[in-house]
């Protein structure tokens, strides 16, 4: 069939979502702001946001170009445009979420102070976050279906022009024709990496240092207007978790696509096992025609809620269902897309794929990523939620002082590790048996095929967050709070969910990337291997595993610098200027804001240089064999390190929420335990909202920029020149 | 040359050093044990911890008697006769320390109540340390010359023998001859899990116990007598730090031992790169005398320290001095046997070993392997001493709350991994390049040579903190206290480089056995490899990474369930007991001794057993190829958390050390800023005391288990037959 049909059905289904998201953004723009100090206060936290973002961008765009500059001249300026591409689209769809976050947050607390209705709350709530996952899925695929269409991967003639493609470099290596893909990937990559962790340490620095002041010190409430870090705390909830997450999981959905597409590509050029060339073109455009269907069952899904004239009360059921109307959706439109791609045709020789079920195959490789994706966030449900034994152990400890409190969390997380990673094992085994290896990177890919649904009920979370921040501002009644406090729990549970696809298919993606490293990597005759026998990988395998663990730690160590000059700064202004901590002088909120814009813009390079040039750098010192052990040893300890901190830091937190709701008996807020319950919640906040999400950034930037660099250190590496003197 | 020499060489390092160990026991035992009320304290302390030695002796007892049934049934009644003589050994020389421990520190007290001086202290306490320390060396020992001579092992056909004694087991599978070496490894292995992790469990519950209450909530000082939790915390001093620390660094030493012998024996089946049977020979026998040679320079290092007629007041100095004299004439008896081993002779193809610099490569790789140790300790050293910036930044953290105290203890050991990682890595390029892999397991064994040294400081330590307990406890002058403090304080830092050893040897055994592991399950004609790529051991290494963490988890939950039963009972006694926190009642301290050793008893079994069957029985489920990816995982990740764990709990403890002795401005005792790092501290406890160690053992254990188990499953298990069936 003609790629036309492929190029029109994508290209539909980004133009609804983008339409969708524009005719959201302005519906929920024309509501009323409500009172002078509501418009103050959100005027306040949007300013704060927008600085911020031109702040980042702008010291981006330099380092941008440098890349892009490196990239042109030793590999080539195809790569170059599509990497500035994908770091385009990814700070566009950032960019947009955040601007409707900050315009949405205050609609949504007068809505609930004027209608005082849950439902209606909710609606504009959703609506707002609907505006963030729809860029999302968009931006994304209107970039690949670019790069798609400028270097020829819908041709007809695909492996022609991907061999026609591959080209020398001024080295005299060949460069393959894969790395334009690699580039997108890499672009979003490290746009992701800086907007999460520069969203997380502005986020938790403003956060800890207001709790750690203002709760446990001075006794205020959360989001007390007293406090001079509360701005920058609402501030840093729309830099770190609507624009840091959704960069995050636009990486995510990109890097699943991709990983697919790079990997039916070097499948084609190994020796060993070669697919025909139809057959290539179909694996290469079944994921991102896939991921375009899924886009347009997100739409009908997010349209299943926001059209709906009356919700009901329980909100929590209506954005399940949104959730699973989507899901269900992607993949029976995903179920229709397979049939018609590989079913059975004389030139598509499926079992050359290794599709050992026929043409089915990579649909049900999706459909494993997905239940692995629902298993792993049920389990984190599991061990991070108060309904449970995990949870409340932990809840209990804080009865017997903040030491165990600190050391019972450790212990839920470091053994809540154990079962979602034999559900990634199980899932990974599964989908290699019926579709190869290939499969792998399909799973990653099918659980994100509804990323435009979880990112939306993800970025509604931090609105109702942030109206609640508003209303108590504000001095709003208290049934306000109420109501955003309850839109707010709601969504931690499908939250924790989409927790569980990303951090699985950041595990798939990479672990398909280093695939196809590996095949990059060895000669066309020779069959790929990871031979941890060799000591050489070994040695990589074991100072990758380390990688993880030093990354952490520089993230940990960048939130608690910054998050220690905010907390002596609230400390100065509660001393110094007089009347603050009574209510009758206003605090000087913007000196916090600039503590947090400053610590995470000078802070958030460290980590994202570490993660694009350890591998390349040691790549042309030790040669490829090593590079291959550090992606494997990183990727392994990366999965268990994010494992370990976000569900730690969910118990820490909800083990206090628990207690905060009267669970606990001789806990009662204030007390000892509640005391404790709050240190733990202050330990958890950069493990869980800055280190682990990052962490999954962290292997699949390393992998796609080992995949770039090795066409150049496979053949030029400091170890094989020594070796061959000796 | 006869192998008549070297077993008389043997046998003579071995009497001399079980003849000094006597001599100094009862040199030590026939001191005065001072005042009536230090004579109470005393025994109670020795009771304490030898009902609890019995007690788990006892429940060990069945335990290993199952091991034994089971291994004599299914591999050979040879390899449980070497089990159970490994388990008699490491028991017995667990059991000399505990004897000598419990004898020695009341007269250490009493010396320095007497004498006031620092330098005869020393003595005394030295003294006791080293007969453990020479226990370790000469039972290990003891036990790989009975199985050496029983099981043919010194033949001058040896060759000939390990053929002739490889047997078919009753299901018909041959089992290699080299099981009666793994099973004398594994029977020191399980010992030490036992007592290391009931040891820990012991000594944590009751410190924390102790310290949660008496120190943070009743604000009385450590080993006050009026604290009930206080003996209990003596004995767990003795149990884990004494007899959990000696039967640990015994397993490792004899696993490095083997380690090596059983890969020479692989070399040798491996008919790859084949080596002569005489080579053979010489690698099996030069491990086990190169230690004998190491075990009596340290008898010489000890002597020169216990018959200087006057020592310096530089402790420190003495100390450190004595262990060098011990490694260096370690290593250059050891570079003697070299020589004499491996010096041309036609019938040595030196070439066919991968010995590439001819016959000192082998000390070559033993020299890397202790350069390597050192500098693991002394980075270790850095990390967690109050003299350099990591510890000084937690220190600092402190004044701003408990919450960033916690963090940046945390930061601090996740950013210490790298270095000794790095170090260690090159320790296995470099030890690999000169002398194959058969240079890393000899690594190890350098590492080790004079561990007899190491466990002397190490238990001089504990001693002299015992000692300080009892002086305490019995109100005497504060300057015995202060001679009693500077005398631990001073064994830290031979102590930190002790642990470099113990980590480091872990990790190197660990990768010998997985390596003499891959050859077992491989077909002889084949090359051994460990190929990531392969799905089932992709997934093993994803659920072996999991693993340490999962056992962690478990430990941590451990020592806290039990430490929570602690506080509750102080607490009571404090509330129930009138004129307990007075001084005017004598607390219970018998029932803080119970809920400690209960405590232990019961939950050290849960860890135990995991790290045994967890490699045997998914071995037998997924096949050798998942085996062999569990192992992998398991050590890389074991490593990372045993380094982070180490130096976490090391940083977080020297911080509060530093806070003590007035190094911070603004964090007196009693300050907030204090408290924090006593919390910290507290969470340190059972990272660094009970996770850390046992995660040592936990990798080694693995690889044995499943070395043994491995001629079985490799022939019969589930996958492979469900996958024929397919």
């Amino acid at each position: 069939m003609s790629s036309l049909v492929f190029i029109i059905l994508i290209s539909i289904s980004v133009s609804i979502a983008l339409g969708y998201a524009l005719y959201n953004f302005y519906s929920v723009k024309k509501l009323d702001e409500g009172s002078q100090r509501m418009q103050e206060i959100a005027l306040a936290i949007r300013q704060g946001a927008n600085t911020f973002i031109r702040n980042e961008y702008r010291s981006l765009s330099l380092i941008m170009l440098i890349v892009a500059s490196i990239l042109t001249v030793f590999i080539s300026w195809q790569m170059a445009i599509s990497f500035i591409l994908g770091a385009v689209m990814s700070g566009t769809a950032a960019w947009v979420g955040l601007k409707i976050a900050t315009y949405c947050n205050v609609r949504v607390s007068n809505v609930a102070r004027t209608s005082k209705s849950l439902a209606e709350t909710l609606k504009v709530a959703y609506r707002g976050g609907s505006v963030m996952g729809l860029s999302v899925g968009a931006f994304a695929l209107l970039g690949i279906l670019l790069v798609y269409l400028c270097f020829g991967l819908f041709d007809g003639q695909i492996a022609a022009v991907m061999e026609g493609r591959e080209r020398l470099n001024f080295l005299g290596f060949p460069i393959p024709f894969t790395v334009t893909l690699s580039g997108y990937a890499l672009g979003c990559s490290l746009i992701a990496m800086f907007n999460r962790v520069g969203g997380g340490i502005y986020t938790k620095a403003a956060d800890m240092g207001a709790d750690l002041v203002g709760k446990t010190e001075a006794k205020i409430a959360e989001d007390d207007p007293r406090n001079p870090a509360t701005i920058a705390d609402n501030v840093g909830d729309n830099v770190g978790d609507v624009a840091g997450l959704g960069a995050d999981l636009l990486e995510s959905y990109v890097g699943a696509i991709l990983a697919s597409a790079i990997l039916a590509c070097e499948l084609y050029r190994s020796h060993a096992s070669p697919i025909s060339a139809e057959l290539l073109r179909r694996m290469i455009i079944y994921p991102v025609v896939f991921a375009a269907l899924g886009l347009l069952a997100c739409v009908l899904g997010t349209m299943s809620l926001l059209v709906k004239p009356k919700l009901s009360t329980k909100a929590h059921r209506e954005l399940n269902l949104s959730t699973w109307i989507s899901a269900s959706l992607s993949l029976i439109f995903g179920l229709g897309l397979t049939a018609w791609l590989f079913k059975s045709r004389p030139d598509l020789d499926l079992k050359s794929a290794q599709f050992r079920l026929g043409f089915i195959s990579p649909w049900l490789a999706a459909c494993f990523g997905v239940m692995a994706g629902i298993a792993i966030g049920l389990l984190a449900e599991y061990y991070t939620s108060y309904s449970y034994k995990p949870t409340l152990s932990v809840a209990e400890s804080t009865l017997e002082g903040t030491a165990l409190t600190i050391t019972s969390g450790m212990s839920v997380g470091m053994r809540s590790t154990m079962a979602p990673v034999i559900v990634l094992a199980s899932a990974i085994y599964g989908s290699y048996s019926v579709a190869g290896i290939y499969g792998v990177a399909i799973a990653a890919m099918g659980m994100l095929s509804f990323v435009t649904a979880t990112v939306s009920v993800d970025t509604y979370g931090p609105i109702a967050d942030n109206a609640g921040g508003i209303s108590e501002m504000s001095s709003l009644d208290a049934e306000v709070r109420i109501i955003t406090d309850t839109l707010d729990a709601v969504g931690n549970t499908t939250a924790a969910i989409g927790k569980g696809f990303a951090i699985g298919s950041a595990a798939l993606a990479a672990l398909s990337m280093m695939v196809s490293y590996l095949y990059a990597a060895t000669p066309a005759a020779e069959v790929i291997s990871l031979n941890l026998v060799q000591p050489i990988s070994l040695v990589g395998a074991m100072i990758g595993a380390a990688l993880p663990f030093l990354f952490s730690g520089f993230l940990i160590d960048a939130v608690s610098k910054t998050a220690r000059t905010m907390v002596n700064e609230v400390r100065r202004q509660f001393k110094e200027i007089s009347g603050v901590l009574e209510g009758q002088t206003q605090p000087d909120y913007k000196r916090c804001i600039e503590i947090s814009s400053d610590g995470a813009l000078r802070e958030m390079r460290k980590p994202a240089l570490i993660s694009v040039l350890f591998p390349v750098c040691t790549g042309f010192i030790f040669g490829p064999k090593f590079v291959g052990g550090v992606l494997i040893g990183a990727t392994l300890s990366a999965i268990m390190l994010a494992l370990y901190t976000g569900n730690a830091g969910g118990a820490w937190d909800n083990a206090k929420k628990y207690i905060e709701i009267g669970g606990l008996a001789g806990s009662e807020r204030g007390s000892e335990a509640h005391n404790a319950a709050i240190i733990g919640d202050t330990v958890g906040d950069p493990l869980k909202d800055t280190v682990g999400p990052s962490l999954d950034i962290l292997i699949k930037i390393m992998s796609v920029s080992s995949l770039i660099a090795v066409s150049i250190f496979s053949h030029y590496n400091l170890l094989d020149y020594l070796l061959s003197k000796w």
